[in-house]
Parts: C-alpha cells; sequence; structure tokens
C-alpha cells in the first residue's frame, strides 16, 4: 500500500492557524501519510519541490480582512509558475482558517482556496462532516461546529493565544488531515491498479 | 424630510426569517421608514408594484443547502422582468439570513444578493458593525455576534421555533432596517437637493 | 475495470443548457461511462435512486440572474433528504453552465454547485483546462474559450438558439465529461484494489 | 454643489490595470470629481490620509491566479488599520479588473473587493450597465461586453500590451468612474441637506 504524500502549506500570523496546521498534520500521519508543513512565507526552492511531488497540498491562513493573508496571496501568485505548466494538475487539494469570528467570512478564504485549486486543476475535497448539533442543549464540543463544509474552520477568541484554539476545531482539522490522506490513498491506488 | 420607503421581500420556511424580517421592518419603522414586509412566495402584483416604488429593498431568506431557499430563488428568477428595463437601478439593497449552524454557508447566501443586486444595478448596504467580541469572557450579547459584514446572520438552534431567535441577531437585524432606512434618507434627499 | 456510473442533473430552459448537457454524455461515454441525463424539474423516484448509485453528479443549469435556475435551485433544496444521511459523500461532482454574456455572473452558479457539493460531502472535479488563448490571433477555437476553471462555461447569443451553442463550449463539456469519468473510475479502482 | 473625492486605490502589473485606472479617473473628473489616482504597492502616509477622506474608494487589481495581486491583497490587510475604527464607514466603493482570458474568475476578484468594502462598513456602487449584447451580429463594442454586474471588468490578450486594452472596456471603466462620483454626489448632496 502506497503512502499517499501530504503538503501543508499555511501562513500563520500569531499561531492559532500554526495549530491547525500541526493538527491537520496529525490527522494526516495517524491515517499513515508522509507530510510535510510549509511556510509559506519563508518557502524555499527544496519545499516548492515537496509540493510538486505532494499527492495533497492543504492550504492554510488565517482570515484577515475577508480572505486570506496577505502573505498567502503572495504565495498563490507565485504559484503561477506552476500554472503555466499545469504541474499541480490532477493533485488535491484542500483548506482550513481560522478568524476571531464564529463566521467572519471564512467562507471566502475557503472558496479562493478553491479558486486556486480550480486554476491549477487540481481536486477539490470537501470536509466530508455534518454540522455539529447547534441545539438547545447547546453543545459546542461536536466536530464542525461553526457548521463550514468547504474546509476546516475554526474560531478562537481575539484575545487569546494558540493555545486557546477550541479543541473540537482542533478535532475537525485533524479529521481533514484524515480524510484528505484517505482520498489520496483512494485515488494513487487506483492509478496504480489501472496502470497495472 | 422625505420619507423612505423599505420594502422586505423574505421567504421563511419555518417562522425563523420571518422573525429577523419583522426585526428588520421594527428598525426600518424606528427610523421613519413607511414598511412593507412582502413574503416573496406569495406574491402579488400589488406587491410587485410596491418593490417597484420602494427607496430600498432588502432581501432575505433562510439559507439551505449553502444558498437562499427554492421559493426565493424563484421569486429571484422572476425578476428578471424588472431586470430587462433596468427597473429597480439605483434603488438600494440589502439582505438578512438564518440558518441552523454558526456558519452554515451563510455568506454564500448574501453574496447571492449581492450578485442579484449588482445585475439590477442597485447600491448595497453593508451591515456598518464591528463584529460582535468573541473574547475569553463569552459574550454572545453583543450586535453581530457571528462576525458577518455583508448583511444580518442569525443561527438558530435547530430543534427550537421562531421564540427561540437569537435576541442578539434580532438586534442586528434592527440594525439593519435603521442603517438601511437612514441611508435611503440620505439618498432621497440628495437627489432632491440636487433636483432643486 | 469497472464501468463509471455517471449521473448529469440538470434544467434547461430554452435548450442551450441541454446541448451542453448531451456534450457532457458524449464525453463520459467515450471515455466509457454509464451516464444517465436526468431534467430535475421532472425527476422522478427512479431518477432519484439513479443519483444515488451514482459515482459522479454532474450539475448543469443555465446562470439566470446571476445563479442557477428556480427550477434547479427547487432540486437543490430536495436534495436536503440525501443530506440528512449523509447519502451522496465522496461521490464525486462537477458542474456546467451557459448564459448570455461572456462572463454573466457564470462562476457564481458553479461556485453555488460547489457548495452543494461541499454541504453533500463530495469531491469537487474542476475542469483541468488552460484558458483558450486569448491573443491577438483572435482564436476562438480553443477549449475553454472563455477562461472558467470550476466548471465548463458556455456562452450563446440571445437572439439565437440551441443550435448556434459555441463549438468550443461543446467540445469543453465534452472535455468535462470525460475528465469526470477517468476520474470516477480512478477513484472506483482504488477503493476496488484497497478492498482487497 | 460639493465635489466629490474620489480615490482609485489599484495595482496594475504590467500597465493593464493602469489604462482602467486611468479610464475610472477621467470618468470621474468628467462628471466633477476631484480624483487620486494612488498605486498601492507604494502607497504613502500620504495617500493613506487621501483614501481617509475620500467619499469613494474604488478599487482596481489585475486578476492573477483567481483572486487580486498579491501586492494588492497586501494592501487590503494592511488596511486593517481602518477597519479597528472603522474609518471608512459609510464610505461608496466601487471595483474594477483585468485578466487575460474573457471570464478567468474576474467574479472572484470583485467579490473580494465587496467583501473588503462590507468589513469596512462601506456602501457598493454596482456597475448599473446591461450586459453589452452577445447577439449573432456579434457586437463587441458596447460597454458591459463581457456581461459583469458588481463593477468593471476587462480582457486584454495575454500577448499584447496596455495600449490594446478594449476600447468597450476603456469606456466601460469611464462609465463606473462617472457612476462612483454621481452617486457620491447624491450622497454627500443628502447629508448636507439633512444636517442643514
Amino acid at each position: 500500500m502506497t503512502t499517499p504524500v501530504v503538503a501543508i502549506a499555511y501562513h500563520s500570523g500569531y499561531g492559532h492557524t500554526a495549530v491547525l496546521a500541526e493538527a491537520v498534520r496529525d490527522g494526516a500521519v495517524d491515517a499513515g501519510a508522509e507530510v510535510h508543513l510549509i511556510k509559506v512565507d519563508e518557502i524555499t526552492d527544496e519545499q516548492w519541490a515537496l509540493l510538486d511531488r505532494a499527492d495533497a497540498i492543504v492550504f492554510g491562513s488565517p482570515t484577515y480582512m475577508g480572505t486570506a493573508s496577505g502573505a498567502f496571496h503572495v504565495f498563490a501568485e507565485a504559484s503561477s509558475k506552476r500554472w503555466f505548466g499545469q504541474d499541480w494538475k490532477d493533485k488535491l487539494a484542500a483548506g482550513f482558517t481560522n478568524s476571531g469570528s464564529k463566521s467572519g467570512d471564512k467562507l471566502h478564504t475557503l472558496q479562493f482556496f478553491q479558486i486556486l485549486a480550480a486554476q491549477h486543476g487540481m481536486h477539490w475535497v470537501n470536509l466530508g462532516l455534518h454540522p455539529g448539533w447547534n441545539n438547545s442543549a447547546g453543545s459546542e464540543h461536536d466536530l464542525n461546529r461553526l457548521g463550514v463544509f468547504a474546509g476546516a474552520a475554526a474560531q478562537t477568541n481575539v484575545d487569546e493565544g494558540p493555545e486557546a484554539v477550541h479543541k473540537s476545531d482542533i478535532a475537525t482539522a485533524e479529521h481533514l488531515g484524515r480524510r484528505v490522506t484517505e482520498t489520496a490513498r483512494t485515488f494513487t491506488a487506483g492509478r496504480t491498479s489501472l496502470a497495472a
């Protein structure tokens, strides 16, 4: 059985998004992936090469002013070098984001990740979770407590540090890491099987 | 001083969105508007004429499957009769929505309302509120507790009825009604002043 | 080698979108799929069952007033019955749309399809094509002449019938049908291989 | 009669978007505005102050990889300093973009501008034009030939320089400049009138 290669290309401003990136990594490792955490604001040529050979790239950024951070956008623009040759075509893509508000235009950040993946001809892996139950019992402990579907979303209070990232949001990001890995494994096994 | 005419064109499946529509109305009345609540799934020719003479139209719908309800979309498609003559051009537009999740793709519903307004050549009035503080004190009592900017958003637990719509979300919708009315008053006064 | 089952769930107002649906079908058949064309405004229980057993569902609709048609949205809302059990989870999804304008907010229709797929936990298959060259030679004959990436987009002059759908747009839709089929085949083969 | 102050905050990579910025300026000047062209990648403190005192801010950027350029996004993130005090609240906002494709995800760039405006509590001025006729006569000479509604969109062939920006797209950008100016004049006159 092949080992899926999952790259997590992320920017974190104050450490909250880094916590999510590590959760995605943990989920992916748990599902058997070789995982590479890549800070896009410090990306090296070697790391670009890691992205090129990954089976799946998971994009991550805080949501600032309603979209990904400036640093992430600079990376996204630089990825146009891979776009010309459609080097990332048919890879899997997914995404995660954190902001200080429950909603906070996080959907727009995830949709930007989807647009970026579409330009690259990648396949988009959605979260695949029901929303956590928002019922009169008031549970905040379920996966996907915010009810986001295109990726993993987190809300962290604006006066708290990375240690305060919500446990449910971390578990949701871990779920995404596992799901991306399992989907990548299926795809790769399919390619191998059809080529045999 | 002129009295702005505000029409609220909405669909409510189970009554939650109707509570928001009434809150928008209350805010608009409070700010001095003549307000018309219009259920788009039962809209009459007289009500289409009300939309035609309104200074502002506020769109409202639950978010189902990530967008406005089917009933609202049938109304939006029917508004193409007004589109051909650009009959609603330069009116103000705004929007509100409710869903069972904190986020729940409500942004996509509001962005659809924005697209609809753009097609009609209307001006879009955003919420104009900071997000409610999501801090370690855990306040849920502020306006805009969910952190949405393009309109008024509400989250109501899926096992509760219209009486359970969150007080902060109702106050946020009231704010939107006041804001739309005041903006419409300014616009109308400007037109009168420039024509004098 | 398994035969992928591809369902095309579409609405066509005046026949242009039906031409695209048939092109997606032709591409899918060419790539070896079992294909089912389903008109969502006349959908039967048997056809809902076909959707349930499909490996991939391709959504199609004209773009009216900046989004899918009212009839398509009524279908999308009705798909919530499948959402509760996440019955379509892990299926593939893709989309296509036609409008009278080159751009015409078609992206919003495709993004709505993506949101619908996300709610269902499906994987989204992007078009996977460079934009047709928009250069000084003025070629309009390439695939993806409009430069859309999230799905297949077509522009048909508003005073012409279905016979006038652009040849390049038809070829682009055929490409999407092939691509969805090949991706579904890979995915299915992977599942079979991993289960062996 | 007051003179509206219109600031055009834009980034241009290769000069095409600069042509549009100048067209917006020309339209605004024609309608009687005091206009300031501001390159966001070289913005000075004095120019931030100009943005602060403008009645309307028009955002402009090329569409790269499906959104505004990295340089524009860095500016947008930096505008968070104005967001904390909601310094731009109730100003008008509008937008324009250019890309090499007819569609090319330009809508996403304009929607990002709308999100940015929403976060700042600004009012969004849509284009207010029917789409140019895409009919069998093949006219490409109308305003809004691409059929975009949320702002002014242009398509320039990828192998041509700024001198090749389409005449209709330039005229569409001029229209936007006039429209923003006239709307700002109305709004300002209304405030003056109501304060009297």
